[in-house]
């Protein structure tokens, strides 16, 4: 089979990889029909995260099981499935409170492990991790599209609006126009938020973020978007999604949320060990989020997708093949795409 | 009338001051009965915060009102009153939310505003901020001593453990066996945490956590305390409680941190910008906290107070008069006393 592997900061190719093959009695081998490009895989491709040559890339698909592990119980050969972007075994403390990526035994896809961005993948821990999608559904339709952005970016949007408190009629501030920030804006109208501030830097994601539900928009260097928040919610928003994850964002939360306010944050880390623990400490404002325990909210998100009242899918505005990965990177690199989609 | 004043590291003295006076038409002045030196009080003493000479001294009192301003309307002359650690006009929306610490109008006792170890004090927002402790008690009833660590240390004990997430039959870790870690066990006790581990460096003082309800006390440096409690705990404590403020103590509650579990931090911040932003991210541990909003907290605790079901008294083991201030400076912070009381 193919896949997209890692060579170094700007090189990913795909090429031929050994077949995936049962290895654990709880495995499933799955023929992948989508994947996404994440922003965090530009973590490694800008080589800002240290990645070794060799290691395969993409957390983001969903296919059709092919084969599955003589212990495999709960799905089977032919089940279309969806795969949160870490595996999980579903039966541990972690994960019976809803917390998979703690899962005692789980791991992530890529790296040392398979990885999505190819034709197919070893899933381990196949009845913990594996969510089927109900049948009827062909390769090429629409739907699939959406629900392969319920394995990372929606699930993390959703994540960020709950770890800050989003709240019924409440304000909040999404910080980022990426993928995960303008899912944010979803999930915050989906809870209910009346007011919905979006902050970014670019004026075609920042005109999908109202599209999506934000009710302003906020551009800008750092003191001019602070200052403008902070009028528009006279004084600070009570919940502040962080979804970017540097410095600079991370700052901006805590400058623009209120007293007894939330930063829920689910940006991958990059040089935000230094927090504005001052601002923290005298306004009580509470820091939350991290990596998005996507299993949890399948339950709760892919019925809506189905129904059609949740569309993350004006998120993708690139589509490529497997051959044109090394392409969608690049035009994501280079932000002349947002995200894209990968048709296998 | 006398007031401690600071003149520098390790040099505070009690001196005469001109007596206070109502300035404002919601101020009432006060006369001090009882007021307790803060552990706090030790980081100017120390010479870690920079104050200048000249400041007042005191933010945990109690007293009975000689004169109140014109505009004050729910406390009276003869009133015996309790004071939170900081004033609050108890209107606004902070107040009304019941985060009084982010007071609109509020601010703090001592430094440029009166302080609370002296004679008498001004008290701005009298009817926000006063609060009339029931009749029938004499200066010297014991009970005045346990409701003036209301003021502070008790309330603060308190917001830890809601910061932290305490929850009944949960398992939390007080890090600190200073007053308010003390408090911070009496606290959990109260909210019906089952395992409640103490951690900290002085036999007195975990014997007392142990009276004031911890389950296990654990001391020893970092890595030791770490491996300890991870091991009593099975992996990690669901909610623990940061009560020193320091960088040891603030990379020890990461570490300690059960996945999904809460940091609850109420230790004035001292070099803990720097947090634990990877664990938190990869595990979802969250940190809340900072000042306690006492006044919010009073209804609830000082009927237990006045009934004698929450007695955080034990911590006070020093008490002197006014002229004894400097000498309860000095022994606090040669710890040859946990806490002590000023009887005024």
């Amino acid at each position: 089979m193919r896949a997209t592997v890692f060579y170094g900061p700007g090189d990913v190719r795909v090429e031929q990889a050994p077949d995936p093959r049962i290895e654990q009695p709880t495995d499933a081998i799955v023929r992948i029909t989508h994947a996404c490009i994440c922003g965090s895989d530009l973590w490694p491709y800008r080589g800002v995260n240290a990645w070794k040559p060799g290691w395969r890339l993409g957390h983001e698909w969903i296919g059709v099981i092919e084969e599955v592990g003589p212990e495999v119980r709960t799905v089977k050969r032919g089940d279309r499935v969806l795969a949160p972007f870490s595996f999980s075994d579903g039966t541990c403390e972690f994960c019976h409170r809803g917390l998979h990526t703690s899962c005692l035994h789980g791991g992530g896809w890529g790296a040392t492990n398979d990885g999505g961005q190819a034709e197919a993948i070893r899933a381990p821990l196949a009845d913990g991790t594996l969510v089927a999608i109900p049948s009827g559904l062909r390769d090429d339709d629409p739907m699939l599209t959406s629900i392969t952005l319920l394995t990372d970016v929606m699930a993390t949007g959703h994540h960020a609006a709950l770890a800050a408190q989003t709240r019924r009629g409440g304000v909040i501030t999404v910080i980022g126009d990426g993928a995960v920030g303008l899912c944010g804006v979803l999930a915050a109208r989906r809870l209910g938020a009346e007011r919905i501030i979006a902050v970014g830097h670019h004026a075609d994601r920042l005109a999908l973020a109202r599209r999506f539900g934000a009710t302003d928009v906020v551009s800008g260097d750092h003191e001019q978007a602070a200052a403008t928040v902070r009028e528009l919610t006279r004084g600070g928003s009570e919940s502040v999604l962080e979804c970017v994850g540097n410095k600079s964002s991370m700052d901006l939360a805590f400058t623009i949320a209120r007293a007894g306010g939330t930063v829920g944050f689910v940006g991958q880390p990059h040089g935000t060990e230094v927090v504005n623990i001052r601002r923290m400490f005298s306004d009580n404002v509470a820091l939350r989020g991290g990596l998005a325990p996507v299993h949890a909210y399948i339950p709760e998100l892919l019925p809506e997708v189905l129904a059609g009242t949740l569309d993350p899918s004006p998120v993708l505005d690139l589509t490529v093949d497997l051959d044109g990965v090394p392409a969608g990177y690049a035009a994501m690199d280079e932000r002349r795409a947002l995200k894209a989609l990968v048709r296998i």
